[in-house]
This record gives structure tokens, C-alpha cells and sequence, in this order.
């Protein structure tokens, strides 16, 4: 990168808020993935008029602009792969507004999620996607994800809740899309082709939410089951039953065994543990749906189940479920956190699909999920810096995607395509589709100068 | 329209299955709006591979295609504007699959809404949208406009639960968009770039919906207010109190009087009454929030507060409301139903506004619709054989949408653009928005044979 864009950068931005130090390339070269690539240099943008001279600039000399908040992301969609410059968001971090009479929030991109959810409490709203990283993962990168989380079968993901944003696009000019209003038909859906694009159209500057007033009672139950078939059948038959469950995870054989090896739980070693949670206004309603939800565990040879009957009895049965990824990631050196998504009656066939896969490859891997929306996150263990488990790694992230395309499910749930699962792009979407999305790129990135490389975009 | 284009169609479809009859084609030539245009001929379409030779020819020789479903539209949407041939999808009609485990139904687009909601009724489950002309309107239609319902609140629109689209593109080609899974974020969002885009980017020939379970318990409440201020405040404070209705409907001080002109009702000819329900699968559920509702309307000098003991004072709550549009439509010769909204915090504001511009252009504005998604219908009452009566009407209606963008809302929450609102797109969306449209547009259609123009989508 010549000096002179270096220049014109630090007098965008002011020269502090310009980077190329080393440990500063360093972080911005990789996110929760596998995957990275260094960077030139960064900047921490606190304007949409910076942000606007920035991208025209890079427009103009063809130079990579990678949009980054918290790097939570689990596919490579932060990270620089062509290198060029890192627009840091993270100080974009304004609540601008929560109007609860309107029933929405309007957010700068940076915001992290938990700030928004404790200033939403004292209203006794919330914004329902919950990633798991929403402790330190940004709105802006939400958006960017359509983030969803473990209550995604009752609430949905981020794109159900984005009325409005404002978007610098990559010639510089400003657009918002969507408006204040709960509802709009007004034109082509700009919004939501902007949710889940991973920075690729355009950054996100302004993002305009609906909230929701917050449940104010919850049940809580957990079974376990010998039998991969019978919790599957159980889940189908809670699908039935007329409710829908607010949670309902599912954890593997191995993923219990790690949880078991790594604290002292002590869980039964079945094929498959469920959680589920109900919520609602009255304990009445909770308790309805938790008893519809507790007949089908017991008509289903569980090993045990169990209904927590206090605050404290819900957290510790929740501390399996949430510790699983972190228990998972130390058992080898390295780990590929999957994403896949199938029709929900095809839970079992996935789970029993990927531990063919871990046998026939003889590598491990532990999964866990939310099995109420067919959201299973198969983990890959293996060590990184034996070429023969990288291999072994490779072959077995191949057929997982395989199967969950035969499963008539999708790549990714909640976590995007990135650079981890464009590869794969063409075994979901057919030749038009994937015309229609490169056309769209070019549409709105002639230059290609937006986050290139991610998606299979380039055809 | 050459003969040989005539015949091509007769040789793709059958000739039962084309027709240039008069009263075919004078019965395409309207919607529900005050828009209407002759096409040249129209055909019924039975499968995939018939509208994918039909669109390649269409394409190549630079005829207009419009589809067409129930003509329920409201916006001219599916008026032929510019002639051609009408698409006519009310034979493709065939639930493929309800799959309750899945949580889904897939479903052809000339499929009724209430035929698909008569075959969930089965399973317990419904499609939640519930677009009040439901009783004829199709799915495709639904789809097209995006359509909404009085549940918007609590269940969003259409949008929300499309999971997945087949489509032909305008030269031929058939394309998949989203899948089986609940939740996806592989690619760009194409499902939802194509709902709400009024059949001007793709038919669309199989819709893949998310359904939900059927609330089993519902409460209904009715209150009256002499003061339009007391029943705006009552609006937002129902938004503050940590319940969402599944249905707040609003109606104004010139629906009521006219609904006692024509009906038996007799209800008090006061600002503005408002109806509530909450919804649950529990009494204790519903009447927890309820006694949420009953509280503010009681706080806010209420004319009069009504909460049905019974199904069938339910019932007799919801006869105004459900009377509204046909009581107004018989007033005089003609009328425009709108579909303003704003955030809901605006509602009162609105309804205000509305009377203010219904005294300047002296003419007559009834205003009923969903305050708790603050979607509004102003019914404008006119002469249509009177030009000076035509003219106030135009000029109200561009009063209408000034004062929705500025209270920032939107021209249209369920209705679409259609040819109604064309003019007034630039109001809303600032020019990169127009032309990110337009250029969405020339990308899928750049012939511009689908639904030619519609949106303000030729700039």
C-alpha cells in the first residue's frame, strides 16, 4: 500500500485512530475460525462521513476494506483474506435511541450486544436473536451473520428483527433502507439482502431494531436418552405437540463424554441429553407447555428426566449445554465449530450421520445444538499441526456439508458462509442462484474492494 | 400481439388454456385498487416447465408478463399496465406437503390462503399472516405483496415465514432460492428479495412456509374513547407493559359513524374505539395480559371498556372492525383504501393528521386498522365520475403520504407499491435506494417483460 493512501487514511481518521503495528495486524488477521491473513493496516472509524472517504478512496485505488467489530465470527468472514484495510467499527458504539412506545432500538454497528441487552432489561425488553458470543460480539457483526442463538425456534434469527439500516456503500454514498415503522412493503427488501451479507455490500452504519417485551416466566427440563432414535422421535413428537418450546438443545454422545472429562457434572454417558425451556408470562403457560414437552421425554425410554423445580435447579441443568464449547475446544489443539441446518424431523439422521462420518474418517467429533430449529453444531477436533488430521478434518467437514444438503437442510444456520464454507456454495445453490448473488455483488462492489474473497462471490 | 405469439402460447399451455375472450380479458384488466389496463391475451399455467417456455418466449420477443393469482391487490399490482400476457396461477393450487415435524408447508402459489389455513386447522397449525381478503387471495399474492393481517404485532407478515422459494426467471431459467431449514444464512437472502417484489423479478412457482401452532386461548376486549389523544396514549402504553396483543386494532370517529349507517351495531359515535385480543395456549395466559390492557384503557377516560365472556361476545366485539371495509366501500361510487404506517408510537398523530387532511381537500376519510403494528387504512370516499372530487382524492392521498414519511413511517405496511404508490417511491427511499432497486430490477429482468411498470422501477 503506497504511503500516500497511508496518508490520507491517518487524515481521515486522525493519525491515532491509523494502525500498522504489528500486534494490531496480528489481532485483525483472524477471527474465530480456522482461517488467516494479515492485514496492511487499520482504522478506527467513528463517522459515516469518515467512513464514506475511506471507502470512495478505496474504491477509487482498488484497495480491500474489510468491515470488523468484535471477530467473534466462526467461518473467516473478518478476516482480510486479499489483505488491505481493517475499518475497526468497535468504537461505533452508540445506543442512539430505544423508543419502547415504538417498540424498537436504533444502534450504531458497534454496539455489543450484551450493552444492549442490559439497557433493554430496564425496560424489561430484549432483542431475542442471544448468540452465544453476545457478550462481546457487536450488532454490526450480527447483522452481518444474521446472527441467531439458542432461541431461534421460538424467536427466529436477526433478520426477523432489522426494520431499517443505514449503509455506506463502497462509491461512498450513504443509503438507509427500511424505516421506523414495524411493517413495510415499500419497494425491494434492501434490508434484509444486507442482513447476512458479511460485509460484502456495503457497511452498516446505523442499524434500526425491533424489540420484544421480555417473557417474564420460564420452565426448565433436561432427559436423557440411551437411544439416538428416541430422542429424535421426541423432538419430532414435541414439534407435534402444538407448542413451541423456547429452547430445546440437544448434546451428543461425545460432546457428553468431553463435558464429563472436563468437569465434574458427572452426566449419564447416553447417546443424546435434551434441554428444554419454556416461556411465557404465567407460570400456568410455562407449565402447560413444559408438561406437554415432559410426556413426550417419559413415552420415549428415557434413561431420566428431570424438571427443575427452582431458579437454581434451571442453571445447573443448563451447565452441560454450556459448557460444551468450551470443554470441546481444549480437548485437541485446533477445532472446527460447524454450522449445519436440516429439517427438523431430520435431527436424528444428522446426529447419526455424523458419527458415521467421525468413524469413517477416524477423527472427533463431539455436537451439540439447537435442535428445535435443526441448528446442530458438529465439532470438529483435531490437531492442527498434524498434516494427516488436517487432512482427515477436510474430508469429514466435506461430508458433513454433503449430508446435510441430502438432509435438505443449508451450510450454515447462523454463522455464514466466510471463507470456511464458500468452497462449498455450489452443492447448496444451483447455477442461478449462484449468478443471481454474483450479479448482486458486482451490482452494488464493481471493484470487488468490500471483504473480496469471502462467499464465493468471485465465480 | 403476432399471431404466431398466440399460437406459441396456445402450443405451450393448450388452447383450453389461453384466451383472448373479452370478459377474460376485461376481468384481468383490474385488481381491488382503482387502476385497471387490458392485457392482449391470458393463460393458465399448470407446471414449471409451461412458465419457463412461456417467460424464454415472452423474454426473446419483449412481451409484458403479468402473474396473476386472486387480483385481491390493493395497489394495482396485478393490473397489466402496459398490456401482454396475464400468467394466470390459480390453477397451480396443490399443498405438495405439510410436514408438522418439519414445521413447514410447501405449497404451489395459486393455492387460496384459507384452503392452506382449512389443511393446518388439521394439524392444530396455521400460517399466521392472515391477510384479511384470505378467503380468495393466493399465496403467490401473499408472497408478491408481503402480504400482513390484523396479527401483525404479535406475528409479523409473510416475510417472516417464507423459508424458501422456486422461481423462473424472465428467461427462463428456474432457480432455488433458501431450503427445508428453519433457519439459513447461505449466500444472500434471495428468498426475501423476491417477497414483496410484486412479480417483477421471477414467477414464483413453490413457496416453502414456516408454520406455527395454533394459540389455543384467546381473551377480547373493546374500549371506546371520546378523545383521540386518551386512545393514543393507551396505544403506547400497552407497548410499555411488557405484552404483545396478538391483535390491536384501531377504528376512527368516521368509520364508526359509518358503520351505524349501515349496520344495526349502534356504537357510541365517539374518537376512536380500539379491540383488543391476547393470545396463549392458557386462560391464565391470556387473561394475565388482558387484565394488562383492561388496566391502561380503565386509566385512560375511556367512553366505555368491554371485555367478552364468551366466544360469542367475542364475536359480537369484532362485528364492527370486521365490517369496516365493505361498510365504507358502499358510500360512494368509488374509494382507495391506504395503507399508511408509522411507528407506533405515531399512531394518535396519524389518525389526527388524517382528520386534518380529510377538512382541507373537504372530503371524506375513514380510518380503521392495526395500532399495534401502526399499519393504518384510511379509506378515501369519493365520486370517481366527479373530476373535482378525483382531484381532491389525489391530492389527499399525496397529503397522506407526506405525513407518513414524516411521522417516518412508510407508504405501504401490507399493501405494496403497485401503480398506486409508484409516484410517490422518492418520497420514502432516497436515490441510492432508488437506483440499488432499479439496478435489481435490470439485473434479474433487464427486458423489462415482468409486470412492467410497477415500483417506479423504470426511473
Amino acid at each position: 500500500m503506497e504511503d500516500r493512501i497511508k496518508e490520507a487514511l491517518k487524515e481521515i481518521v486522525g493519525a491515532d485512530n491509523y494502525t500498522e503495528q504489528l500486534i494490531d495486524m496480528v489481532s485483525y488477521s483472524y477471527d474465530a475460525s480456522e482461517h488467516h491473513h494479515r492485514p496492511t493496516c487499520g482504522v478506527w472509524a467513528t463517522t459515516v462521513e469518515q467512513i464514506s472517504r475511506i471507502l470512495e478512496m478505496a474504491n477509487r485505488e482498488r484497495i480491500p476494506v474489510i468491515p470488523r467489530g468484535a471477530g467473534t465470527g466462526l467461518s473467516g468472514m473478518a478476516v482480510p483474506a486479499r489483505g488491505g484495510i481493517v475499518l475497526d467499527l468497535n468504537h461505533m458504539n452508540r445506543i442512539l435511541q430505544i423508543s419502547i412506545e415504538d417498540r424498537l432500538a436504533i444502534v450504531q454497528p458497534g454496539v455489543v450486544y450484551a450493552d444492549l441487552e442490559r439497557a433493554l432489561a430496564q425496560h424489561g425488553f430484549f432483542f431475542p436473536p442471544d448468540p452465544a458470543s453476545g457478550k462481546v460480539a457487536t450488532l454490526g457483526g450480527n447483522v452481518a451473520t444474521n446472527a441467531g442463538g439458542v432461541k431461534g425456534a421460538k424467536y427466529g434469527t436477526t433478520r426477523d428483527y432489522v426494520l431499517g439500516l443505514q449503509v455506506v456503500l463502497p462509491d461512498g454514498r450513504v443509503m438507509r433502507t427500511g424505516s421506523h415503522a414495524m411493517k413495510s412493503v415499500s419497494g425491494y427488501d434492501l434490508t434484509r439482502l444486507f442482513v447476512g451479507s458479511e460485509g460484502t455490500l456495503g457497511v452498516v452504519t446505523e442499524i434500526i431494531l425491533k424489540i420484544n417485551p421480555k417473557p417474564t416466566a420460564t420452565s426448565t427440563s433436561m432427559a436423557t436418552f440411551d437411544n439416538l432414535e428416541d430422542a429424535g422421535r421426541a423432538v419430532s413428537q414435541i414439534m407435534h405437540s402444538g407448542i413451541i418450546p423456547s429452547v430445546l438443545e440437544i448434546l451428543g454422545r461425545d460432546t457428553i463424554r468431553a463435558i464429563n472429562q472436563n468437569t465434574d457434572l458427572n452426566l449419564p454417558e447416553v447417546d443424546a441429553m435434551l434441554l428444554a425451556e419454556t416461556d411465557g408470562y404465567t407460570q400456568a403457560e410455562t407449565e402447560y407447555q413444559m408438561s406437554k414437552i415432559m410426556d413426550i421425554f417419559r413415552d420415549n425410554h428415557p434413561q431420566q428426566v428431570q424438571q427443575a423445580q427452582s431458579e437454581a435447579e434451571a442453571a445447573s441443568l443448563w451447565k452441560a449445554r454450556k459448557s460444551a464449547y468450551a470443554v470441546l475446544a481444549r480437548i485437541k489443539t485446533h477445532f472446527v465449530l460447524e454450522d449445519v441446518t436440516v429439517p427438523i424431523g431430520n435431527v436424528a439422521a444428522l446426529l447419526k450421520g455424523v458419527e458415521e462420518i467421525a468413524a469413517r474418517h477416524e477423527i472427533q467429533i463431539a455436537t451439540f445444538g439447537h435442535a428445535g430449529d435443526g441448528n446442530l453444531h458438529p465439532q470438529i477436533l483435531y490437531d492442527g499441526y498434524d498434516p494427516a488430521e488436517v487432512k482427515k478434518m477436510e474430508a469429514a467437514t466435506a461430508d458433513l456439508f454433503r449430508l446435510a444438503i441430502d438432509l435438505k437442510g443449508t451450510l450454515t444456520g447462523e454463522h455464514g458462509i466466510g471463507l470456511a464454507k464458500a468452497p462449498y456454495m455450489t452443492l447448496e445453490h444451483d447455477a442461478a442462484a449462484m449468478e443471481a448473488m454474483r450479479n448482486i455483488k458486482k451490482l452494488f462492489d464493481p471493484n470487488n474492494i468490500l471483504n473480496p474473497g469471502k462467499m464465493a462471490l468471485e465465480g
